[in-house]
């Protein structure tokens, strides 16, 4: 996907600089230095640097980053300043439980459409949204304003639903079937990857063992 | 949560090290430089430097790391070299994804038991696990060897449901609810999040309509 040369990890690391400068914010703090928001973030003050510099120039040497200048230009350059339309494909469990999701529509993400494969199950309403068939996705998609695709359909369906999405002409896709499907370059994908969490958690568990049994 | 003064974020790194660090194994590399893994992860190379040296010194000055021997380093810290056995609390529709979720046994993670407050709901069996009442929770886990609660409860639930769980024992959360818990310090938790993956998303959506319209 077209970048403009920001690595990814960048890209990635942005919207948590865009929750730390919120929070600063709303905490009153109106100028931060390097050094500060890296203790939030807990990176080094050069990787904040470099991490910026993909964007110009956000603060003036020895005087630290103006908060809601910074916040507001890294929101704008994310595209957070603005409404996303998302289609959901697969409406079983983890499909429902996602049109349940109260964190999506806050943010600006609206899912406007629902597919699945299951005749049961289309012509149902969910949240409001009645589940389309399969069949009706390209049109929709294509005729629409829908940006960014939704995939809870089990492992198997993953790529084949990728494909379709992809063919009709989203260029973002939220994956959470366990599996790493494979998009053109055209296309920027997302794997929700609850495996990772549970990693970065053991280590603490460890410690916490460590400690209860006096070593 | 004691951490023997590693910063949390360099913990959240560690899975991502192990990962690249088990795809160069089996790309039958076995040495790599900071350069190289950095290059891989797109952190720089100082910062990858910083966060091993919480941990030991793993290399030689300019000779780069042993690839196999820093992966199982890696893993024996973060203790994935073991089994970790969780229990699930709500078995809606969440609940359900969540343990028919195929990602979690390879990865050294089992879900044991699982809980739900809907009298319908226990004693029904989902994928070999028979539901218990939210009464039977503490018992359960204050007798056993579960570590880690996952928790797909409603968002006003989910502080209730943590609060239950660390009572009990456990030391580490996994909380899809879209809330932001409290817990001891003594307790880890980490939010799955995947607004966090749209906003990243979104940077690349921004670029791809600017360039379909010729700008």
């Amino acid at each position: 996907m077209e970048s403009g040369g920001v690595p990814d990890v960048v890209v990635l690391r942005l919207p948590l600089y865009v929750r730390a400068l919120s929070q600063l914010l709303a905490a009153g703090c109106e100028v931060v230095s390097s050094q500060k928001l890296g203790g939030l973030l807990q990176v080094t003050p050069a990787q904040i640097r470099k991490d910026l510099s993909y964007f110009g120039r956000f603060g003036k040497q020895g005087r630290g980053y103006n908060v809601r200048f910074l916040r507001d230009e890294l929101k704008q350059i994310l595209g957070l300043d603005r409404k996303w339309h998302a289609c959901l494909v697969g409406m079983g469990f983890l499909g429902q439980a996602i049109v349940n999701y109260p964190g999506f529509a806050p943010e600006g993400f609206d899912i406007v459409a629902a597919f699945d494969s299951d005749a049961e199950m289309v012509g149902t309403t969910v949240q409001g949204l009645t589940v389309q068939p399969m069949g009706e996705l390209d049109a929709l998609v294509r005729g629409g304003s829908i940006s960014v695709g939704v995939v809870a359909v089990p492992a198997a369906q993953a790529q084949e639903v990728i494909d379709k999405l992809v063919d009709a002409g989203v260029h973002g896709i939220l994956n959470y079937a366990p599996v790493a499907p494979q998009v053109p370059t055209s296309v920027v994908i997302r794997n929700i990857d609850p495996v990772l969490s549970l990693q970065s958690m053991t280590f603490y568990l460890l410690k916490e063992a460590e400690r209860a049994s006096g070593r």
